[in-house]
């Protein structure tokens, strides 16, 4: 491989002649061999490329930088936003946690760049753009970094996660109209419990996702408060007057999406509460969709010797060893997906607790996090509904035969009855194996006809 | 000590002669011997005397419960929030997973209560109310108890845990205006930064706080929800034309809250993400106290060898063996509270998860680990800001001296002469342990005149 | 309420008169009203007890204290330890990080008491022995309460935990032998599988309770350090010559335990990872309970709609509405313990992380999830061995059915005729609705006689 | 892209011409798009290619397979090992949770692959190998895949995890010996403590970090224990007798490392403890190096407004808008990785709770995250050795300045003068900002001769 010289404030490096990353970059990629390489998440670096070229349209706005030069930063933005230089940022998550390195390697990425678009080889004649002066004019890596992390998260949630859930929510949604007259045997404790139907069963499931996705709605607020403008410490040090305001409206407007300016600008360096509270929602939504698929293929176990009440897509061959087996693998997909944004929570707060003073340095961590979480949870959603809730239909003769042998329809004879009589004729029954109508009339308690007319499943839902 | 014989559809049961439980009651005790006795919760036993008084009003509405049964049931309710019958709930939170057994432990004082208030022994003569048939008319453990939890973990946030926090959120909020210019060196990675003012400093903790409380208010209208009206599985069976939303009327009126009746029943019984998304607000509390607290603690450091620019109260000695030593105790408390609320929230997220078909079975679970981080929460910013807080003063000399001598300030000169001449002042003033001022003036960077205009730390915050 | 003048180096402080505490606990008392009052463990104040006593010995072995004072010192640790003064001991877990005020609590009790013991009233006469200079002699908080913890949690888990875990992996072990031969379906991903017994089944809990119990005794040699003679940070300063060695002893000796000096006391101070690592272990078998309780709840399930295929006793009522219903509620209560379990994990690891320097401040914290998990899991095994496991029994004539009507035992197939044939015979058996032999048969790819031969559930397991 | 067609039990699926796999991974594709492509950890891929090399070679000797086809399926595992085929691996974590698709993944790729080095095309011919009949034989992805996760996670914790923590610890250990002699001040509560050496300080470290490497070790023999001969259910159907032990016996030789087979295949199978027991390790070490790393930084901070008691390397700039400004970057990489570790931990324990009769369908989610964590760890220790631990340097004149300034140092008078005064003369100094010898002598307690002899820094470690 051939190099070529950069420079720093701390002295010089050798870097990869064909990149347009600088020394800063070299220097990280080098001292940060953990993991594999370039795992810092794709969409942070998309998040920089719409700040960095909002900030230099507020610079140029507000006098501080020439349109030639704001015109060569978001020339070579748009190119990162079109995925044509996705082979320049190499660098890890765990690195510095203010993702210093990473904002350098686009500024650094950026002004290279800027230098080949105008003609020359990269590090001939005069930097036009400069990495540090021109490219990250008004701003921190201490501000940057949290934007980018905001602006990539707000758009996963908005972009993947919700339209996922909703889309999963309505499939849910039109079965439980669909199946809203099938009376089925209720369950609890795992038990035998009064009827419902089966829409009303996926009813619960539907307004689960409604409040999961009301809660995540409820943070996006948070969520989309922006840092830039805080500088290095939150005072806003070296940006012209005006900026934090109209650099969040560019944002917005590139973006397509409600950005604002954070209204507190030591709170949007020194903690990244937002993170924790959306992610807190996507948790929620994870333990939501869990109790959704656990029920799903325990309603769905079989063939023979399981629940059976529900039918599920066969999606493929589900042994390798047992022919013909057919397993809930969505299902199964969809509960490891929970049980990672679960995880991530946990590591999400253990990083949002840790901030110090002007800088919480978890911010790497804390944004690779959520966006797996947002991602997978918006994938998964998409995957299970495409490939098993949209094919779930009921196994009808197998719901009837089970409600109907059902002993806990005696609770219907509670009013007629009272109670400790009617634990008598189920507990008769269970220990004879005999159905509650048997028992009720030969132990005097209810005539044959009344209990016709008192037990009937489809009166009890 | 002397027994009485119970009866329930199991069989007799000898019970303690004095005692107003019965036959439930006592299987309990001797089936469930996990931990101290008498563990669940306190709140959870005032929000079945809310719900079951409630529900008599309800039901005698309704036409299925006599005025004199209503009576005698609210009397007895009233007793228990006053307190008069703490000692007639012995059971533990680790019994079954949807509390049936306080729901019957209720029905069961609540019934020889009634007895005893009518002149009678307990167990003596004709039951005038009935646990099963009377208390617990038009009810299910399976909606009471999520009920209780509601009305507990509601009144708990809004009366324990919002009024704590805003109480020392007010507090900061007054020390962020009255040290609003008192300029301090900032750190970021824990080192040296640009400089802001203590005022700043504390109003991002401000801002935290703000942000948090909005979080978790965000969450009531879900946990205002109430399950009651479902019964075993969610259809209502057994209870009369209209009853949902009346309980959920009368609980309102009782408690003073806004509670109402659950949109979707089936959700409310099988699921408690309501729950988790409240508790996940609450964590993301302390994930701002953390902070907050571990900033405190940093910045009162010493009194000799640390930070050193606040001073805090000195509430007590220190140490058990080092003389004159005063520690910040408050503050270490404060974070103690803030690990066991994280630690609560996995805790309650996988209870959550883990419902099955029509019922969740870990209820008494996530209502004793809510209710803790709502009370602790509550209780130690109280004590934080009463202790701490309040007193919280900057130590103005030490102050000045550190922001002084900051190579920090350095960050000024960006703008007039570049970041790598003002990279080269700063580094060499502190390889020679020089001031910024002696090296860019003795660089030939900038005259003394020009230093001293450029570089004031009250200008940069 | 009558009090005394107490004073300590800050100040004087008034006390309840008939009290044994001084002025640092009351101060404590009064600055730390954070949830229930008196939180701290009973464990933790035994464990002081034992170690107090043991530093009496070991201070007067080493001549720096009377005969006299070590005696009257172990009088009151003899009390606390039989429980006598146990209403002497008000303050709670969220107090100072080091626990200092619980150390100086049984300081100033045993201070007192001690005067009293010698027919003084409290606060007479000259102090016989005092709280700082003769009860903590060559301590500190910070070596003394995490000997305590050590001693408290070592026992909890020895006494407690071990005892519960083993008595239940015995019953199941008795249950896996005796069911040996009972041939069932197995299931996986919830669907039906090829067959095995039902001991074959409990054998695997027998088997991941065996490796959990081991996994929790390799922990114990780390638990089994004391930071007793590390004092105020770790250097042993104050000590004579040999005591952190002697004083060890004396606590294995009194204890009845093999406790041992820490190899280094710096870490034993400033880190509790042996806190860390034991409940590590406490969590893995929270994981197996987890999945033992789930699956017995499940095989139990019904009684006419579930899977069926064991019987479990029938403890109480389940329901308050629906009569004659049994719930799995041991399982019930064994997973919330699981899960509060997994919850004070993550407490622990929060805690534990966030040590700073000399000294880790979430002590208390860290005790008291500790204490509360090893009690737990011991209590919530026995109560589920007693109530559930020992009766444990097969439902014959349900595994039988269930058994012979699988699709699985086709598997059986695969090295005879191959892969695909066997699941074209599965697929069309399950598509029709009929068994594997006829449509072996009838697709002509086995004969009757060697199907009969070859598809053997018993030969399968 | 060309395609071809492949069958499996199911029916036809179209496949990329040029690709290896079959029709059971191109069905995994389809049905599984969460997350990123091909995202099943490598190391597993490598796990599966000794296993089904063992397996081969155990068949063979057995008598169930041919010379020539074991060595066709050997040639192609030797080319998986070498890194050939990586781009035939597609599947991602989110799929079944048995695995099943990876396995036939391997399955599939050994098939083609074999047929291709025997001169045909893809396809070509009559199929020399069977993925099914051979290459899985004696095998399920039940027993398979959680055979190549122990496999992955063994050699990750012994090749990468260890290795890393143990260069890290002998760095420590070197320094800890190198500065056992630079007396500095203890800090406990952050605040200033009796004095201790920073080779003490640091032999904490290493204290930790040899009792966190004995807690890993303590877990392998769990780990070494795989799951291979239990096939579907862990009856061990369809393997020849014997092929348990000696197929692991392969594993052992081809790998270098000491496994076994399981002694419960029941438990391999449906639980995953091992990977609980041993991450649970790796999370204690998480929260040792977060003690440690933290530590670190906050000794190191200043340059002049922090502790700077220590001096660190500067590897890069710190800061895009502060000149000259370095940080502890290590530290902040190695904290980050540490909260990852511990999110994964409840991750894993989430997977790990939730197995189901025969099968945990968890375990790509939990082999995931256990080789994110091993990895981590490992390489951030070296990266931290490499960067920041071998280059720490005490700064002498800081470290002499603040131990000859601490009124800490007062503890030497307890045993002199009691405790009450020597807490009175530290008071007086604190408040007059004098020194302990002045107030010494001024209040009368000492003369100045004894101080000089009593309170000797040097003389308290």
């Amino acid at each position: 491989m051939k190099f070529r010289t950069e420079k720093d404030t701390m002295g010089e490096v050798q870097v990869p002649a064909e990149k347009f990353w600088g020394a800063q970059t070299e220097r990280s990629r080098n001292n940060f061999k953990i993991g594999p390489v370039a795992s810092m998440p794709k969409e942070i670096i998309e998040g920089f490329a719409f700040l960095k070229k909002a900030a230099a349209y507020t610079n140029c706005d507000l006098g501080v930088l020439s349109i030639e030069k704001r015109d060569a930063i978001a020339a070579v933005c748009e190119e990162i936003l079109e995925g044509k230089l996705d082979d320049q940022f190499p660098l890890v998550i765990w690195q510095t946690g203010s993702g210093t390195q990473s904002n350098m390697n686009i500024n650094e990425v950026i002004a290279n760049r800027a230098q080949v678009l105008k003609g020359f080889a990269i590090g001939e004649g005069e930097q036009f753009i400069k990495a540090n002066d021109d490219v990250n004019k008004s701003q921190s890596s201490n501000d940057t970094f949290p934007t980018a992390m905001h602006i990539a998260s707000y758009k996963a949630v908005v972009e993947v996660t919700i339209p996922g859930v909703e889309r999963l929510r309505d499939t849910l949604q039109k079965k439980a109209i669909q199946f809203n007259t099938v009376v089925k045997i209720g369950r609890t404790h795992l038990m035998d419990a009064t009827p419902l139907t089966l829409g009303q069963e996926l009813s619960g499931y539907v307004s689960q996702l409604n409040h999961g996705l009301k809660a995540v709605k409820n943070t996006l607020s948070h969520l989309s408060e922006l840092a830039l403008g805080g500088t290095a410490v939150g005072t806003g040090l070296n940006t012209p007057e005006g900026y934090g305001l109209k650099v969040a409206q560019y944002i917005a407007e590139f973006t397509g999406h409600p950005f604002v300016t954070a209204e507190n600008k030591f709170e949007a360096l020194a903690a990244h509460d937002a993170i924790v509270e959306t992610h807190g929602a996507l948790k929620q939504l994870a333990v939501s969709l869990n109790k959704i698929a656990n029920d799903i293929r325990m309603l769905a176990s079989g063939p023979r010797s399981g629940i059976g009440e529900i039918i599920i897509p066969e999606n493929e061959p589900g042994s390798s060893i047992m022919p013909g087996k057919v397993n809930p693998t969505q299902c199964e997909a969809l509960t490891m997906v929970c049980a990672q944004v679960i995880g991530n929570d946990v590591a999400i707060t253990v990083g949002g607790m840790q901030g110090h003073y002007e800088l919480n340095v978890f911010k790497p961590l804390m944004a690779a996090n959520f966006l797996q979480s947002a991602q997978l949870l918006g994938d998964a959603c998409v995957s299970f509904d495409e490939h098993c809730a949209q094919g779930i239909e009921p196994n009808y003769k197998r719901i009837k035969e089970l409600v109907d042998n059902s002993l806990m329809l005696v609770t219907a004879l509670n009013t007629k009855i009272g109670y400790y009589k009617s634990a008598e004729i189920a507990q008769t029954a269970h220990k004879n194996g005999t159905t509650l109508k048997e028992e009720a009339v030969r132990l005097g308690y209810v005539t044959p006809e009344d209990f016709d007319v008192w037990v009937k499943p489809e009166d009890m839902v």
